[in-house]
């Protein structure tokens, strides 16, 4: 028995629908993919996490480029595959190039490390920093 | 007894100087704050970690603000309040706005989320992510 | 070469044995689940970790159910897909529904994204939570 | 200076008003704690937080009680001390008891423990498990 | 309020003071340290604490210095500044240099960064790794 | 499509070539493994990694074994099952044997619940151990 069983547009109550329906027509695309088919199983999940996504990742004071690039560090950080891969994916189709990606998870490398050495030597807030 | 004590100038190595005056003339400060103060009561941690952040963090593909909002990003999901500060401050220095901070930490909020659904649910990669 | 390889009855020494009957009897099962075979090649960490799991999961202040619930919940804050998939499992036989695995993983969700806000903003205690 | 300040209702734009009132009548309280004075810098965070936390965390399918537990333990596994602090005051206000604390931390610490035994073994899923 | 309170050896129940002497008599201490004190809320879990730690922590195939030192690298991982701090005077107890904590900290940050490069670039595992 | 794609000897451009070659002649392997094509992807990170690795884990005060002890651990820490597989690999051929991994394992195991229920409890620091 799998954790969960994907909800179809086929099979989906009206509430559901109308999500996927705002899913596929902002982001022109022709079916929702397996995360919000999958949350629906709990639609006032399924309907309070896309209108929370719809929101945070709309561009304005941040490009989408640049929220799709943070969103893919922080899934690295959490080790999530699933949200790594899709959103990988979204940036690449915002115009993130291998280059930009190579630099990413770098800089993701560098900070980790850098919060490992910070906790492991118990480094106190410069006087500058605090307040 | 603390964690650890930082190394002062005047109390370093030779080989310890070196790497704070390259930090201090890399950077335009005046002195190198606790981070490597602290990492540097292991010269080989302080001299291989400022070489890996001057190369990661150096604009590139990516900007240099960029690369200092992703570090925020990862602090924030790693809970290293000094890396966070530190990071935020950079950030800001290099033109970050509140409203770009307050983005910033929303989307890092949405992705966080969206990793506990796709772990809860054990979401499955949809076909053309797969490879 | 696998990581470690199951520890089957038939192939147990005396001690491993005690602790497997012991897991079928309190549990009323025909055999011992994967993770219990493979920690058995460890027996001290074997014998401790059913010891442990024995007393803290049965019912008491909280009840079995309940217990089950909050195990699914740490497991998918860690990731641990084999827990989560165990412990789902096992809380669906205390009576678990969807509707309540659907609302467990919400506020599994909210708390974590609420995490990244409080540690994003750095929110000091409020004064009636010091101590 | 801080990671960031409250923004107190005097100085609250009304939109923030609105959501600090909803909280207050909601709970029935006399003012918001810091949590949403801090995360109100950006008022679509607060706003799309509180609407959040308030539906999530509403009796339903599981009671209040259990949600805030559920809510303690996964601050608990992610570390962050605020989150912890206020939703066990929280559930306490609830019903929680000391012997129901000790017993839910108990797990939260059982369950880790079992994840890290389940990925160090590299536990595979049990064959009733799959699907 | 604080979170917990610590129980005094003056004021605890017999089955806390037995576990208290029994921590007291292994280490040659004259008193235990607030970790102890404060989880004797809970007796059950101070008692399986304790004989957890106790058996875990003992010499076997790997010495007394060795386990405290990957004991202090996991609570870096973890971010856990108490166990932290606590183990770090374990093993410097034990005989851990100052060179020896530079390493490992080294060591730990160094995987730490090599986790996130695996994860982020999702590299699949080598044949010969497969089992 | 994967998330990214191995880069050959074959392929490889001189800069990627001479890391691999100094991988091959200071490992004495024949090829080197998925990480070191995986990450190639990015040379900087290539060469950067390669040279961190190289440094912090060469036997120094702490022996080889005991570093990748150290690596095991905190990778199942961190949940990464690829670092965890290829340096329980390295550690055995170290000379660590199945015990060694038991207790290791044990003692990641023991150390995350401590670091649990020191979170859960905020069990403050010692007064020996502030500073």
């Amino acid at each position: 028995m799998p954790q969960s069983n994907p909800v179809h547009y086929a099979d989906a109550a009206p509430a559901v629908r109308a999500v996927y329906d705002d899913i596929k027509t902002t982001r022109g695309v022709d079916d929702v993919n397996n995360f919000w088919k999958h949350i629906a199983n709990h639609p006032p999940t399924l309907k309070r996490t896309w209108e929370s996504v719809k929101e945070a990742m709309a561009p304005g004071a941040l490009t989408s480029l640049v929220k799709e690039m943070v969103f893919v560090a922080v899934s690295v950080s959490n080790g999530c595959e699933y949200c790594l891969r899709c959103h990988t994916d979204a940036a690449r189709k915002q115009g993130m190039t291998d280059d930009m990606l190579g630099e990413l998870i770098a800089v993701a490398g560098v900070a980790t490390q850098s919060n490992i050495l910070a906790t492991g030597y118990q480094i106190p807030l410069d006087e500058d920093l605090k307040g």
